[in-house]
């Protein structure tokens, strides 16, 4: 499937091998030594090909399809054409996540250092770390067993980063805990001082910025996405956020674990956010308020005041959804009695 | 009219090559011979010089002025003060943009490679590259000809650019064909894994992100941009397509040709859009829509449903331009019956 | 205070000497000599050890603190406890701000370049510079006394540096004049081609941006910020400007000294700012208009039109802030009536 300049196709591997590792079920009949090469969309997959069927919708595409085994929910597999054997998962589509994930492997660290990297030689490098060409290792930091820093990078003094981590191109860390698995995309600036100022008669006083960037495990920090350092206390990210491209955290934020935040999202210094807290894209958030846990904020919205844990809220400023639907109900139709 | 410090200048050049290479005639009495050294704007324009006059409203200064040409319409001829010579053009600006371009021609590639730029003996370097210091190319990349290759760029491995593409300093590009004459501006990121996952009982399961991206020719891709990868489909980006600064292009996105995209907008995986589109500045995009050929869409806009070929909308969410100018004058007045 | 992996410790210092450093007072019978090792939140201050009261709402944890020294003002002198010597200051926090500078001071320059940095032999360098691993200057650029270049960070030809100022790792700054104690975080992008182009017969034509970027004394710019050059006049940033994370600033803006830009700003081309004012985040200038004097623009809102000097305006687009106000409570009764 995937384009092999760029991917690395492992396999292959016998449907009961895919079953087991995807966590997964054979269903009725299906040979678990069948060979499989590769993954495919249904019409596009051939006899030695995986798909999968999410959506009933293609259910013809999936009574069509040549494909020699495909994912599927337990209720399809008596629809099956002859020749696919099923696999059955409650969720196809994350079932087939991880297949691909099986037949296109992230490629490991190799282990070793570019001879045009820079490494201080007070830095403490753990086993199979890959450093690649023109990246920069600080003084007394810490990089953990098999992570990757990735061609002119920029890892500042101090920096921890737990095991596999990887850091992308050109992207830059300084005053900052890493936790493990964390990836850090092409970019990314995490530890710059704050934006902290305070006014005085000679004017603009910067405010020294003394406090770090503590990022959790498993977290992912998209390409060009800025994150401040604290002002003395801490700027946190928990365990398992993902945060996409171009977005700005200020300094002393606190985001919860497994948080979703959309590219170009702006959050300003001092804001809370509990768990498992959506924020779509765009959207803005003021200083020291605080968004409870599983709170949901559509597109382009603006968070001025606390946002209780649960809520869904849209607009700018936010308002409950329901609230936003209605009044925007109500302008529609003022605006049209204009015509 | 430049500083020497940063721009070279060619020239001198007769007036009737100027005419020539712009696409523009000489207008009557015009000698082809006269020597023009540089390019300037009306009231600083001397007798070796080249203005222009695009707008009526300044017509005074081009009476007043002292250039030695301009360029104009052919009804201001009559007015030229003595001693200009005036150079006839549908499009003044546009033909004195072409002249700029002659006095202050882009600096060609200097063929030849950084000692310490580091590029894998597998890359293929068509003739005339140009690779600064410390940029990196990997593995079965092939560069085309009079390429250039910014100070600290990385280039990843099996990337494709064609023949005179230029890349910015410090930007990466990486699971990418990049078409001929393509100018990725410093910073860009080209290429990282699109913002994909399913959530599962153990928490979110990344989905390998196993597409491209496609760049078609002349594509301007601005500084700090971000453009994801597909995920299993190609994220595509059409010949002549104009992206400013900081703009965010998730996975899987179409982009059509001729678009312009102006700074900080956010487009969706999986949307598409037609040919000549314009997206104003921060313009946000939700996925898995389709806005139609030539649709303009004003600044700070959010675009939720599909927009229909030729429509111009405004508004977040986005509605027809007159239903947003109706609806704001509505609530203008309810507003300041208020007072 | 601060985690000693990042932050170097500077002190101990007498209490006159810092009183004296931070321009406030001894407090009655506040001895002079006493030593301070280090600054501390109330609550969490020694015996050694500065702290702060800023606000009135803290009163309790003033009177509660161990701490040896606290700077407050006047009035609260009596209220220390016992053991607590006071430096009296009007604004506590400034001086706070400042004495934490004094502890931990931002780093010298290390005079030296790294033996991996590639600097073109006709830049010149004044005394104490220094230049990080990997970092490229380029030819007759001119770097002050003091400058200090991140890793990796590209200075274009001809660039200048005023004294003391410190470019980011990964930043890249191009055809820019660049005063005194500039800061240029991390990944800013200074000098681009500004997004010019005209319409043609045979496409878009761009038109050669020939300006430079001024940049005066004291700015900071923040972390991936773009600033483009400007297409013919120069991109002005004035003195003291501070620009936050992620801000696009087009060709031949001008903006004013002492401006606060917060991060995710977008200014269009050819707009101009006057002195102080201040965009919150996310803010969208259209081009070619004026901003006054001391305008403040509330969060995400959309300039369109000219503003007074000392306007405070809000939304997009942009109104009076008294008028945002009674507009948004007019569409909130609407709303709420759909109930």
């Amino acid at each position: 499937m995937a384009d092999p300049r760029f991917f690395g196709l492992a396999g292959p591997f016998g449907l009961g091998e895919i079953a087991a590792r995807i966590g997964a079920d054979l269903g009725p009949g299906a040979d678990g030594a069948k060979r499989i090469t590769d993954v495919h969309a249904l019409d596009e997959a051939g006899p030695e090909h995986l798909s999968f069927l999410d959506n009933r919708r293609y259910v013809s595409a999936f009574t069509a399809s040549r494909a020699g085994a495909c994912i599927a929910e337990a209720e399809m597999t008596s629809l099956a054409p002859a020749g696919m054997a099923v696999i059955v998962a409650k969720k196809p589509r994350l079932a087939f996540a991880r297949a691909c994930g099986l037949f296109y492997p992230e490629p490991e660290a190799r282990a070793g250092r570019h001879a045009s990297a820079v490494i201080d030689p007070s830095a403490m490098l753990g086993p199979l770390v890959e450093v690649e060409a023109g990246a920069v290792v600080g003084a007394r930091a810490e990089i953990g067993a098999g992570c990757r820093i990735g061609a002119n990078a920029v890892i500042g003094d101090g920096v921890v980063l737990g095991e596999g981590t990887v850091v992308g191109a050109n992207a830059s860390v300084s005053h900052a805990l890493v936790g493990r698995g964390v990836v850090i995309y092409p970019g990314a600036r995490i530890g710059t001082p704050g934006f902290g100022f305070e006014a005085s008669a000679e004017g603009v006083v910067k405010v020294p910025q003394l406090g770090r960037v503590l990022i959790g495990d498993d977290v992912e920090v998209g390409a060009n996405t800025t994150i401040d350092r604290g002002s003395g206390p801490d700027t946190v990210i928990g365990r398992g956020t993902m945060i996409d491209n171009l977005v700005q955290i200020g300094h002393n934020v606190v985001v919860g674990e497994g948080c979703i935040l959309v590219a170009l999202v702006g959050i300003s210094g001092s804001a809370r956010l509990g768990n498992f807290v959506v924020l779509a894209g765009q959207v803005g958030v003021s200083g020291h308020l605080h968004i409870g846990d599983r709170v949901v904020v559509g597109p382009q919205s603006g968070i001025k005041d606390d946002v209780p844990a649960g809520a869904k809220v849209m607009g700018s400023p936010a308002v409950p959804m329901a609230d936003y639907g209605r009044a925007l109900a109500v302008i529609k139709r003022l605006g049209r009695k204009g015509k």
